[in-house]
């Protein structure tokens, strides 16, 4: 692990374990068994059972009474149910843009990230170019000034990256399709036309949806 | 702290808390301390940091690295900023209840809720009403079946909960308004009228969170 001092052992913990969940070395629907991460990571049955808790807030572990920890399970019920919800959230926080630029500078941060994902789809960093696209929905929080709809989509960000992970190799050969539709968004939201912004964003939901579905395989 | 074996200790004293701090007993913004929790409930230290961090999930208590944990804040712009988010899945959840009754069956559920809303209405029964309002996003997970709207909305829900406790005797005046939204919301539920279902319960939340506003008093 590598530690930030700034965050809590049990912070820290969190993010080692989302990581090998994200990444598939922990698979869905594995015990968790708190004794061996304890000893594993060297660190108190305390933190690590507060670290299960900060997880099971993100969506990446479900904690049964008396069964323990578990990882979420990933099947394509799963992989609808969260585009769904994260596709709603994201036509919120488009629609803030869309209702609260004011200036040019407003819509800067966002001109600046769509130059970082043609950069990346140009080298073809993907993880780079997957990171810079949860950019631009953290950009978009200001707009939305809603502490709530921040922490609900924060909460549910780990688990559309281990989704997206799934399918980073496809991602790749998409890349050209998602700039597109990023295009679009814009266009969108600098037009403030809340029906091509749903439109727009759906579109991408679907788009990483059916990538994610096709990794997971027939069911 | 009544006790229900189903749960772990950490729910329990989580729970209780809750209560606290929906009632206001424990005031927005106040400290939390771990130890004095520890000595007044007679339970271990590990297992109040535990229902702090499930406390947390449900946005009533934010934990500050080094600065502990305290009762969320609750000024006009949590408020609203919580009603418009509820506003929105409430919409979510509406469509899918529109776009997926079938039979008379599938809609028996809310009109026997709307039967209680209207005893508990002429019963003057504010806190049985309020509940049973939540009875009715709950009968509508179901149709969503989205375990990930309904982890968020579970979250969201205690918040709300404390939002309203603040405008309890506010309310008892115009359940009378709110039956009349219910009705139009079934109505436009059972004729599958989406744009009627955002208007609806546009201003169910508009009328819930202005009384919550004048309860709360200029900021």
């Amino acid at each position: 692990m590598t530690f930030k001092a700034s965050d809590s052992l049990a912070e820290q913990i969190a993010r080692h374990l989302a990581d090998r969940i994200v990444r598939g070395e922990l698979r869905p629907g594995e015990r968790i068994q708190e004794q061996k991460v304890t000893q594993a990571l060297d660190v108190s049955r305390g933190s690590v059972r507060e670290a299960l808790l900060i997880l099971e807030r993100r969506h990446l572990v479900a904690i049964l009474p008396r069964r323990g920890a578990h990882v979420s399970e990933l099947n394509a019920h799963h992989v609808r149910s969260l585009c769904t919800l994260m596709g709603e959230l994201y036509i919120l926080l488009g629609n803030a843009v869309a209702e609260n630029w004011r200036t040019e500078a407003d819509l800067a941060p966002f001109l600046a990230l769509q130059r970082q994902l043609q950069a990346s789809a140009q080298a073809n960093a993907i993880q780079a170019f997957v990171d810079d696209s949860f950019n631009v929905m953290r950009a978009a929080y200001p707009f939305a000034n809603n502490p709530y709809l921040r922490e609900t989509v924060e909460n549910l960000q780990p688990a559309m990256n281990r989704n997206y992970y799934l399918a980073l190799e496809q991602r790749k050969a998409v890349m050209a399709d998602y700039l597109a539709l990023f295009e679009g968004l814009l266009a969108a939201v600098r037009a403030r036309e809340p029906a091509s912004i749903r439109q727009q964003l759906e579109a991408y939901c679907e788009l990483s949806c059916q990538l994610v579905l096709a990794a997971l395989g027939p069911a």
